[in-house]
């Protein structure tokens, strides 16, 4: 099982959740490019310290949109937004470069994370930019456009779940705007992210037992008592023999 | 002798220049990265055509500053400098990797360009920027400090000189505040690129000749007659059997 | 009659348009706010010269999108949207005072005007955003839900229709992507206006005849042949006695 | 006495300092407008909490920077950087309007305010800027170019002084790299604000007794305890009879 969590995400004078922290916890780092957080010297100082620690480092790849935080949908030009796919990358893999590294792998944030779960236009944009700049995978939600975009392009998939996100009977994510949308409680938390490691299995919202193939669990960085889970998750997940290890390399294939 | 000139430098709906004719013309094409000009559409599409026609696509990195076109000094700290310059040079990189090239140079835009000739904090960042994407020769001004710090980092400096900028007698670019800034004519602009690639020398705007070794020449995109004086000069060039070629290969070492 | 159009959608160093020719036309300038185009400079510039002239200053307000030229679609939240317009305002109407007029009239840009004529959320928050700066007629389509809005908080709604596009037989813009979007030709432009400012009709693109009440007319500035179009228009108006004259004052009231 | 501070210095989904906090403390707030921090709709919830306790709005000017937090000497031209003062004052303003207040004065910030105690076409640039506006005062160093020039241009100087900076011999502050820079403990804070109060006087970091005129004393926000050294010197000022009020009225006057 892989832990994933996004880093890097100031910009300037500001600063937002504990990188050196989250960076002891995770095994891959999504690092923000520039277009909704990050600027150069927070990029190549995550990756610097990701680099040292073992952790891979993925390109969070955003809308251009730092007022916003990359959390407002925007109806940009798939042509366009696989340009910016690209630029980000390759933003970001100099960094990772000069870091002794490689950008490993792909994961879009925030508004883009959710667009491409249904917006074909816009996913296969993403899919384009990533195949466009290397054979990475791409991380994401099973069953989702984005995803299906990779595998044609001929990237590889990486499926993820959430460690503090509510899920439906369904097997989608309870919307934000919902008092079930987060799991509260380290203890939560837990049990989800170690049930679903040892029996491949969710419980929604209403008790429904979800299956879940899950390579890589996000943890989030930036809720309360962000750092006190993951480190919760990866002590339980260690008790249970279940060792977290990267599903990327940072030595880039192609 | 090889022919640069600033491409690509519009952004969003936003153009300046014709790059397509100066792309029939020059060896070396300068592109915008996204700090002062160039957003990622733009600087793939110049890398397309550049790649297509044999053109070395080379950063042309900037101090963020979209508003002022990169042509304002600012006092950036030259640890966050280096950072941008290696973020600039890495976005370049992706889209030239894109089109089949990849960044063979890199030359700094404007009030950077200015900056680097005496400012050593600044001149030594750009250099540090550069080594730490990899090892791409610097393109500058003959005596500069950022040739000076290129050097000395393990870079190869290139030399340039200006088709069409006064030179005062001691070999420095007559500011642009000055009537004599520029020549005018397509006349003495042939002549200048003429007598520099063939004897070695540039006349003074007092008539002192100076020696000049430069292997590049550059020529602007953005003047009056711009594409019109960059014909002249490439027709005058292989009409004295003078056959542009570039100074850097697409093919990255490192 | 009223006639406006798009004015200081430049940037930097970048100009779109030929804003000093316009100006001898429009009786009332959307002068864009910085925020898909227009830099302080340029706005205090138009606003000097439509002062100078008469012409009356609008705010073109706008998502936050230099990017995509207001023209992308963002999915802003509606709080956030309605402070975004009173900011730009805000800032127009200081160049405005510095020229010695204010601020007239509101009228979205791009994206924002298309999605304001259904999205009611967006459609208040620019209503809220234009009242709570002070009483401003706001410009628009006759039918939206922004000049619904407009009346609802208070308000003045100014109904305009478009010169150049074509209409469906029920009354609605014929889609860009489609080749019956834009008349071409000086003399199908000049018809259109001298007909709706005579009999208020406008012919859509099947034949049908449909009555429409505009207040203004708009003229685009950025199309080929614009300026020769706005100048034809106005010439066509005068020769029928009809006098363009602004619907808005410089002077705000309240 | 008045007392001074910077609020409303996040963007987006960062934050900066405790607003609300300073708020209760301060008369004066210098609130960003946009170019170094502030988004929209921060800056209308200042206005409102500021409004809500009779702190009067002021506006925090700054160079167009956000990456940079307005921090670094931005070599604009005067002209440009007098209509993106009268820009940043508008919007603010607006904002202000909104919350049943208006701007009272305005203070430059960062790197603006420092450049302008000696250069003097940027310190021109500010007063024309502010003046274009309206008759606003401006808020500033004793002995600075911009006092001077807004004395010129006709706007009123208004003198200040820091609570928590160290003075040179010659009564200018100790550059941010000294480690005399900052004075550190509260008790060191409160009796610099009591002496200046009372007898008009700083004692530099030498021991050399200052006479010191100031209106407003500048109370740091963003820097380790500044709340509590805030809430310390107010109440101090009080225990010896000095209440504190703003030098400006939220009613503009011209």
């Amino acid at each position: 099982m892989d832990l994933n969590a996004d880093l890097g995400e100031g910009f300037g004078s500001w600063k937002l959740g504990d990188d050196e922290a989250l960076l002891g916890v995770v095994t891959s780092a999504n690092v923000a490019c520039g277009f909704h957080a990050g600027d150069p010297s927070i990029m190549r100082g995550v990756c610097v310290s990701a680099a040292a620690r073992g952790v891979v480092v993925g390109a969070q790849v955003s809308y251009r949109d730092l007022a916003g935080f990359g959390r407002r949908f925007i109806d940009v030009n798939p042509g366009q937004l696989a340009d910016e796919v690209l630029y980000q990358i390759g933003a970001l893999d100099a960094c990772a470069r000069a870091a002794g590294t490689r950008v490993g792998y792909v994961k879009p944030h925030g508004a883009l994370y959710n667009a491409t779960v249904r917006h074909t236009g816009q996913a296969r944009a993403v899919a384009e930019g990533a195949r466009a700049f290397g054979a990475l995978p791409i991380l994401g939600l099973p069953g989702s456009e984005l995803l299906a975009e990779a595998e044609r392009v001929g990237l590889t998939p990486v499926f993820e779940a959430f460690a503090d996100r509510g899920y439906t009977p369904e097997g989608t994510l309870v919307p934000r705007s919902s008092p079930d949308a987060l799991l509260t409680g380290t203890d939560a938390v837990v049990e989800r992210a170690v049930r679903l490691a040892e029996a491949g299995e969710i419980v929604a919202v209403d008790g429904t037992v979800l299956p879940v193939r899950a390579r890589s669990l996000c943890l989030h960085g930036d809720t309360p008592g962000a750092v006190e889970h993951a480190r919760a998750v990866r002590a339980a997940l260690e008790a249970k023999g279940v060792t977290p290890a990267p599903f990327a390399s940072g030595r880039m294939v192609g």
